[in-house]
């Protein structure tokens, strides 16, 4: 986090900004473990209370258990501005943010009867999870996931651009050759089938009437399940470098500045330099030894 | 492009062309994003004007934008066969006839007062799209995509009649095995079933009746669900071969002719020869100072 | 082709046999061409005779047109069989069977007039396209993609035994907890609804009914989802294998043996032979030079 | 198997533990042989004594094949324990648990008389292929998926809670947008109805009714369908690397403790010791040759 006191601040303060902003002492453990507890149980009450017949039957139950979660996430949420230096600063983060929308919807039914609409709004709270997540050991994973990401993201843009182009055309075609009646009453209706049916997922609510425009579908249906490996073919080689990649340092050579050494290279493949800084060249003692001899 | 005018035409059409058909200055910039947003807003006029209760409510309103756009195409397309040397040419390759076709349609239906079923043609206009990524950085990722994919054709076509072999003889199976009440009314019709099982798709408009055909069924779908592996594994190796290739440059050694060298490599791998043109060879100073006392 | 005939057969059936069996000549490869349109020919014929109103309207005309397929591909049998040393061979061979296949049951029905159930039997005249694909340039293809699944396959068959007991013990599960009424009647019904599912075609014929019934679904088609990355990996992982095998020559060093040279090698790895037999070493050129100075 | 009898075990119960357990020798691999096809059997009998009009019909066979299987698996299981030296520490084992599971609801069913709802537990029996299986030549490929699979885990249990996130959050909007008629009765439901869309299963069984539903149905699909390009990147990866890592040794070489050689190497590529203990250098015989020379 980037929200670290002075170090001067009194004890207290110190004491629970590592409990709550951090992850390596048992005790800021137990408090995430319980965080990530109370995240979950408090969204599993707002969805089985979205249930009618639970609703009913447990109404008040999960009334005050709602008000319990909320009550401890606005406690956590005032500690975690008192033990910091800077909280406007933390509030206007992203998981500032995250964390006031996980107590405001509540308190907000208080002041404004009508508001229950707001359940969506509460459920957001499972992004806090991602913050733990963060603080604990997902984070080389992450960020292995994502740098193959950003690196196969252009190829993937324009993937999907040319998928829409398809999509338009195809939805275009299928809504001059059927009817109406079959679903097809509209060129975005048109598209919605054409998405149903490349990506795959085929609900069968709209489903081609004519012989010509079974023909379509049958290339339609061929050609999403077919392209499907361009994705994926782009990230897994996008994956592969970068599991290759970690096994080379971002370190340049002192000697020669090459950027590219696997990480157990000891010497500079273009210059021959020594890299391990920490330790001595061997070749040095061998060369001090054979001084006299060579000179 | 290809159709640059020459050099000694005079100043208005030079800077259109440079504004129109390039890409590199603040100017054509400008106008390569202008065009993008009045081609996806001349698209979304056309899918939102196929809704009937739009149509009913705002008809009049699509009506004049769509008008708008074709005038602004119109006077865009006049624009670009002024500043060419070649206009022909031009209007004879594909993109040429695709920015025809994105104004045609509209004029067509003043002409010919029954060209209403021209709605598809009119949303080729989204190709236009395709000539703006050529133009902007999205070439380098293209190429890659394509290369992959022209090296995994063969395996795909190939992969593809195998697949549609196995669909006919399916097809055919089930045409003898379930009855038309189950839809299977023909063979085309089983083929279409087929396509639609092993592609995953699923709509289930057309299911299996009977427990011969259900076991048939499951053999198809597991067959489907395990052979995408297929295209995807080709494709695959592909880009990882592309990506790879790219560190490779594609010129040839001086000294011996190999021709795989990493672009950073500065000496042949098989024969040591110098490669970089443009730098001096630093053993060649070695050699100059060393040459006394090697001779 | 194993079925050259002796070199000293006669000029006829040399030639028939070039033209048939093989596909170098001009001749040989406009036989293979005409045999594919032929065959797509007669195939589509069979498919269109099985719609009901094409049938009733143009039913002699297919009669007539696959007679002639008939006589065509009988004659092209005869040949086959003529130019041929050891028919009994050829006919007890894959190919052998599937020409006869193509053209016996049509005679057929002429004796058994009620043999009209032989259509899907007519059907696998498709097969023949693969030996076409064989004479012509797919073999590399073919090899290739074979070659890799061939190393793929034990893994790929573990994968689906562990699928088909995941199936057995989801479809037991889940026939308890849902009733008949929903559609799980059967454990084969359930097996045939878990396939539906995992494999993500989803008919919706069966789907489940109850909250818990839904929630084993819900972890069934996440499973189907991912693990669908299992083969897609193990099969990539293999065709990148195929191609970079293919860089790799099969042939031994003649000094120590050793077998794994890239194709562009000139000397052994391991022990410096000089493997390329077509030419000399220039190592050995210099040998001979510094032959007086060295020894 | 870690339940070897102490060498001094009487000759029978060594025999019977060798053909039991093990799978080297003739006897042991029909062994092997006769139970995959009794479990198959008795699983098959199970599966269709569910199917009714079958159980009508054949009801009477179908209890008799079901005792014999289980008097069969009865005796085997009493074999596995006499011929063991801690039979406890075998029935506590999972494969003990799994024998034992395979015969106890049979007999169950003689005491409890109610007790018909233990099918499924009686397929439970499947499980006991994976230790046949285990016994076979299959032991490398599963090493080698599993392999891949715990390495790759953390990455997919990274995608996976964020599949869930993302889940929860459309399907929160979704039950805000969706009325209860089209079927989104409440969160679960609707999420029940992301998953069904997201994995591109598509039942059909809730599909979204409004233009607004509809569109954000869209993102979902295709976010499922390019998003399983993530853990099939992954796993392909981890597969290349499991294949690639098996051509090297995990013996560190002697001189410099380096640990990665392929198999294959004969020197460290480090330090230039010789690996293969088995053998000798054969520089050390040059060496010996040259040394006097040299010193």
């Amino acid at each position: 986090m980037n929200f670290h006191p002075t170090p001067g601040a009194e004890g207290l303060r110190t004491r629970l900004f590592h409990i709550i902003f951090e992850s390596d002492t048992p005790g800021a453990k137990a408090f995430d473990i319980a965080l990530i507890v109370a995240i979950l149980m408090s969204v599993t009450v707002i969805m089985l209370d979205s249930i009618k017949s639970y609703d009913e039957r447990y109404g008040e139950v999960f009334f005050y258990l709602e008000w319990t979660f909320t009550l401890l996430f606005t406690i956590e949420l005032a500690l975690r501005i008192y033990c910091l230096e800077k909280p406007t600063l933390y509030l206007r983060s992203f998981y500032g943010i995250v964390d006031l929308i996980a107590v405001l919807p509540t308190w907000l039914v208080l002041l404004v009867p009508g508001a229950h609409g707001l359940v969506i709004v509460r459920l957001l709270r499972v992004l806090r999870i991602f913050r733990i997540l963060r603080l604990m050991e997902f984070v080389g994973e992450a960020r292995l996931l994502l740098d193959a990401l950003k690196r196969s993201l252009r190829q993937i843009l324009l993937f999907f651009s040319a998928i829409l182009m398809v999509i338009t055309l195809f939805a275009a075609l299928m809504y001059t050759i059927e009817s109406p009646e079959a679903g097809f009453t509209s060129i975005p209706m048109s598209m919605y089938w054409a998405i149903v049916s490349m990506t795959t997922v085929g609900y069968g609510d709209i489903v081609p009437a004519t012989s010509l425009g079974k023909s379509i579908t049958v290339i339609l249906m061929l050609l999403g399940y077919s392209i499907i490996a361009v994705p994926t073919g782009v990230f897994s080689a996008q994956v592969i470098r970068s599991i290759r990649e970690e096994r080379y340092s971002e370190e340049a050579c002192p000697g020669c500045g090459h950027e590219r050494h696997e990480k157990r290279a000891r010497y500079c493949l273009r210059c021959g330099t020594w890299l391990d800084e920490d330790s001595e060249d061997p070749r040095k003692k061998d060369v001090d030894k054979n001084a006299p001899q060579d000179s």
